[in-house]
Parts: C-alpha cells; structure tokens; sequence
C-alpha cells in the first residue's frame, strides 16, 4: 500500500449509504412491495421479478426512486398478469413518494471526517441517481457547505470518472474515491490510476455486488468511515 | 438595446426546443393519453387534470419523462376512480418508453450557430430535466463537442444560474442565456445582469407560459436561432 502523499487534491464521496442511509429504504420499500403482491406471487418471486426488471429498465430509466417506482409498476402489472387493481398501483406510488419524503440520516463519523479535511483537499461528492432527489437529501443533509462540487452522475464507470477528473482539472493521481460499492466508487478509479478507498455498508444492492480480490497499491478498505484518518495519517 | 461587447465571454443555450424538438412529443403523448381516457372523461378535462397532476408534483419528482410518466398514471387512477384497467396502465408506461427513445431533430440552424461561435465563446448547455434522458439525447444529437460544460439543472431559476455562473468564475454580465422559454430561460438570466435572448418555438408548454413585457437593455427576441448573428454582429 501506498499512502497518498501531497500529489493527493480531491477526495471524493460516494454520497447513498456512504455519507447518509439508503439501501435500507429500498429494502423496506420492497418488503411492502413484496406484501403487496403475495396474492399472486410468493415474495422471494417477487423479489427476483423486481430486480430482473429494474436491472431490464436501468439503460432507459437509470437510477434513483422514480426508475424504482416505475420498475415496481411494470413488475406488479406483469406478475399478476393484468390483474393487479388500480388501487394497489396507488399504494406503490404511495410507497414511492413515501421514499422521496425520507428523512437523510447521516452515517456515523460523516460530519466529523468532512470537517477534519475541509480546507487540506478539495472535497466533492461524487453520486448516482435521480437529480433533484440527491439535491433534496444534500440540502436536507446540511453537508453542502464542505464540498467544492456536486456531480451527480447517470454512471459510474471508468470513462465517467475520466470526465470528472478531467473537468477538475487534476491527475488521476490527485484523486481519491470513497464508497460503499466496490463495483462503482472503487474499481473504476484504481483503474483510472486514482486511489479508491472501500467502507462497505451492512446493506448492498444485489446488482452492486462483485466478487473480486484487488491487488492495487492505491487500495484501501476501512470499516468505518472514520478510520480515513489512518490512510490519510491525519489526528483527528 | 445594448449590444455585447468583448465582455461576453460564455453563451449558454437551452436544449429543449432550443436546439431541438421536444414538446411536440409531450403533446403527441398527451393526445394518445386523452383518447386512452375518453371513457372516463372528455379529453380537455383529462388535459386539465393532467397539467394539474404535473404542478402538484414538480416539486417531488422534478422535470422529464419519468416524472410525466408517473404523472399520467396517477391522474389515470384519480379520474377514472381507481377503475382503469392495468393494461391502460402498461399502455401508459408504453407511451413514455416510446418517448424515452424518440430520436432527436434538431432545430433548424443549430448546428451553424455552434459552429460559427465555437472558439469566439466559451459554449454550454443549460437544460432542466431527467439527467440520463438530456445525456442519451445530447449523445444522439452530436452536438456535445461543441460544448465546454453541460449542466443539467432540477430549476432554472435566479438561485440556479447564480450558481452556474459562479462555476463558470465569470460575472453574470459575461454570461449569455438562449432559450425558448421567457420564464425560464430568459428573466432569471437579465434579474442577474446577463444578457437574455428569447428565440420562441410554436409549442410551449401552459406552465412555462408568462405575460409579461420585458424592458431591459440586455433582452433580445429573435423569431429563428439563426438570427443570433444580428446580436453578435457576425457574419455567417
């Protein structure tokens, strides 16, 4: 492992179930789901139905509450092959925006960590899905003020990156991201030549998942959020 | 009027039926939407009701398709009494895929007005909207190598152009604003001190309209983009 040195300038964040609780909400979401529908499927088939069509939907919808919420409809109104009442759609919308109105609730060390490195890097949180709902849980988060710029991204792969980091104006080599998902904070940026730093979340997405061994000097896993003080040999 | 001088430095433009068509598809949907609900009321009241649904949920859900989408299904629910079959739902959800796919005309001249300012001015896109719709639709149009910075923005009002325009680090009389849309596009851009210019497309949607005239030295109307020339004083 190689400990950034004073080539590091921008230090990303994940925001969903790195900075505040998320996946949890969707999990929850679809248990109702799941009730809602134990009429015409049992719920672990229910389940796979939901995420085969939202992984189907993902390229025309991508990601955030709407995608899922459009997701949920076309899976209740396949699975019960048209039969599904209209008043049990009502109850999925409800669900949605159910979702949309959730409070943002900070994961521990969050506000402690921004404010230790606020002023030593540029700070930006770097996040996929709906734009006007990350908006609402940035500014409900309070947290706006420590960071430099907001990207909210349709993807998160490699050439995505390539833009942010190009448009910040930096080596890939002065940039470190942090996050929940292996898949799309970590890899992507250790391949870019960027430092990527894993805090895994007790709740992942299925379609998150990978199951890989990285060997990269630039990696770093940590197990809370706060413990970015050991990579980054900071006392706070 | 005042023409600009050496002081403009970036001109943004407006997507949606700025630089290419996309309320006429908002309103092919809406039709096929009324005939869908003809059983259950006359079409202008399902029209009344819809635009109704849209405002109450702007707020919520934001702009583009997915919100329309969800939007439409609602309003279906509410005025049919919860009695809509889920296979007008499913056409429903057709509906707005289909929109989702449509393919992009650009409005005529566009693409010789990027040209022609391309390298004098620093250019970019400023547009409301789903983030990964106004990507697939930028992607199609060909348009992106002329743009220095795309923002995709969930409102354009004073608060949101003065954020673009201290991220672009030039003051508001150095920015530019073109647009279809006076609401939107044009009197947030000229409350700041830029210059707005209003080129009208023959579609507006009923919540972007306003009445209002304008009297300031930095608005222009022109009837096609083209006519940009006469403001800038080029000639192409």
């Amino acid at each position: 492992m190689t400990k950034p040195g004073s080539d590091l300038k921008v230090i990303a964040f994940d925001a969903d179930d790195t900075l505040w609780v998320n996946e949890p909400y969707f999990a929850e979401t679809e248990q109702a789901f799941m009730a809602l529908m134990e009429d015409f499927l049992p719920r672990h088939t229910t389940a796979r139905e939901l995420l085969k069509t939202e992984i189907e939907n993902l390229p025309l919808y991508g990601y955030g509450i709407k995608a899922f919420m459009l997701s949920m409809i076309e899976t209740a109104i396949r699975i019960s092959d048209k039969k599904i009442p209209p008043a049990a759609i009502e109850r999925i919308i409800g669900l949605g925006r159910t979702m949309l109105d959730k409070p943002v609730v900070l994961i521990e060390g969050v506000t402690e960590v921004l404010k230790s490195l606020q002023g030593k890097y540029k700070l930006v949180m770097a996040t996929k899905g709906d734009l006007l709902d990350q908006e609402r849980k940035l500014s409900k988060s309070a947290l706006s003020g420590y960071f430099h710029h907001i990207e909210i991204m349709s993807e998160k792969k490699e050439a995505d990156y390539e833009k942010l980091i190009r448009h910040l104006d930096i080596p890939a080599s002065s940039f470190m991201m942090i996050g929940n998902s292996l898949k799309s904070d970590v890899l992507p940026v250790l391949n870019l030549g960027g430092y990527g730093v894993h805090v895994p979340y007790h709740v992942t997405w299925e379609h998150e998942k990978v199951e890989v061994e990285i060997k990269n000097e630039r990696f770093f896993a940590v197990d809370r959020i706060a413990q970015l003080s050991e990579i980054l040999d900071q006392t706070y």
